[in-house]
């Protein structure tokens, strides 16, 4: 029987495992322009804090009692749609379930003969995009810049730093933990890293950016942004991805007191999402394709098997101890 | 015998009238490439509360003992520079004294004979330059959107909301008081006034701007602009032109509680200082001109007799009870 998991209702604060239902119910009937999916991977993202809070937000929330909405991919085994036929790999908002009936217009191809289905959610996918635009078209790093990352070991920003990398700008990462600043550090050779866990953060990042910072790529907010505004040069530029130590709490986030720096050094904050740039994926698929295939890009991701897993995995990724993009294996 | 108010010590808080010092200094003697300047109007300006913070910003700050730093308008009764001749006209940073000795390629002349020489204290110099700027070239305004000013009554905002408006984008301003507002609605006919004195000003905004805010000039920072945020539009843009609302204590400042907008909403938070556009200044000057000759542009000033002012012209400006560019004659 297929198997779905359900938001029961609106939490109040960071969800309690009781906001998960899960379900076995049997899956409708394909009607025309749809297909009929079983969904094999699905993606544990920090945009799903959003997704179920009432707060207005850049898309409608879950509502109490349908399946949870996650990226996923998988293969079409029943097909009443021109666009799709059976053994067609798709992703999209395939939702925590087992399988699903999609709209055509709602789901895309992907090519498992290019990459592996699940890179499609990772590096190849809008964790990647995500790292692509806001690094390359918003940031726009130049050689010789100093540029900080915050969560660098993370899903989006591990691909962000190895892609700044590339331009040839200093690059030091913020995370925390030893493991995750050692993999920065060999693994992926960032010029510098700041374990935030490890000492005074101020210290640690005064004395890795003497000449102060030229681009901050944000994935996270509060603290780390405050600091952060302190440390920017003249000019500098802020690219806001995300602000994951302010979705533990629905209460209201704490804001950066040094904001007035935004004036006095002419700093420019900018935040996107993915939907400014969905008509531009092809142009970033073929970069990181590329990257990948050549060995210029690592994906690190952090698999766990099977769908029950995904309030663990919820819990995992707030609280900062996955290794990589998280994934789930259905 | 020439006149200075100093400042003596670096204030800890909004400066206490003792911070400021009388003197009757004699003026010393005119060297190679200076100028020797009668001073006849200064400005006061909220930027004087950066400039005697020991804070990093984008100038040094003023050295206790030092005369007050301050723009002024003055006429050149000594040269010993190629630059200038006596009976000339000139702007810079004067400072808060009747006479002033000055290198030549600090001040820069201004032209009476086009406008009265205190204009070039308010909106034709850097107070209409910052609204110049920070509005048609960051801002952007574009004909039927809803563009939000705070402090729009003052010196920058009022010319910030009248050169708006010529773009055909429909003008909300913020302002405090009866006085302002009526000015703002019945003088310079802006399409909607909120008052923040007179009622909450949530509703009051949310009332004018059914349709969200596009671009909002914030020329006050703290809960004003956190309220803002929450009413953006998606792919917004927040000029950041000051924080007067965070001037007046030195204690750490308020950060905006909603500033995960700028992710959600894919909003674009801008700062900047005339420092960035010094050279650009003769194409405001066109525009600001040929706008106040024509009468599209009206610069309202609020004059105060005497340098003994000084003190209360500075709390003054920043309880805001000025009514328009705030200048004394000296």
């Amino acid at each position: 029987m297929p198997r779905q998991i359900r938001m029961s209702e609106f939490p109040e604060a960071r969800p309690p495992r009781e906001v998960w239902t899960f379900t076995e119910d049997p899956v409708s009937e394909v009607q025309d322009d749809e297909v009929s999916v079983r969904v094999d991977w699905v993606s544990v993202d920090p945009g799903m804090h959003g997704w179920i809070s009432t707060k207005p937000s850049y898309m409608p929330p879950v509502q109490p009692g349908e399946v949870m909405r996650a990226f996923g991919v998988g293969e079409v085994v029943e097909s009443r749609s021109s666009r799709f036929t059976p053994g067609d790999w798709v992703t999209g908002f395939l939702g925590l379930q087992t399988h699903g009936i999609y709209r055509d217009r709602h789901i895309r191809k992907i090519y498992p003969e290019l990459a592996s289905p699940e890179l499609f959610l990772s590096g190849l996918g809008m964790t990647g995009y995500t790292a692509y635009f806001g690094m390359m078209d918003i940031g726009r790093p130049v050689q010789g810049e100093t540029v900080v990352v915050s969560a660098a070991s993370g899903a989006v920003g591990s691909v962000a730093v190895q892609l700044a990398k590339q331009t040839g700008a200093r690059i030091i990462g913020i995370a925390g933990g030893q493991e995750k600043c050692a993999y920065l550090k060999d693994v992926l050779q960032l010029d510098g890293v700041v374990d935030y866990k490890a000492g005074r953060l101020d210290e640690q990042l005064l004395a890795l950016t003497p000449d102060g910072v030229d681009l901050y790529f944000d994935n996270v907010g509060g603290d780390i942004l405050d600091l952060l505004l302190t440390r920017m040069n003249y000019k500098g530029r802020i690219v806001v991805c995300g602000g994951i130590s302010q979705y533990g709490e629905m209460t209201p986030s704490k804001g950066p007191q040094n904001l007035m720096r935004v004036v006095t050094h002419s700093l420019k904050m900018q935040g996107f999402t993915m939907k400014d740039y969905m008509s531009r994926v092809p142009e970033a698929l073929e970069v990181l394709i590329s990257g990948w295939k050549d060995g210029s890009l690592i994906f690190r991701q952090h698999i766990l098997d099977g769908l029950d897993h995904f309030p663990d995995a919820y819990e995992m990724l707030f609280a900062g101890r996955n290794n990589g993009k998280l994934l789930i294996k259905v």
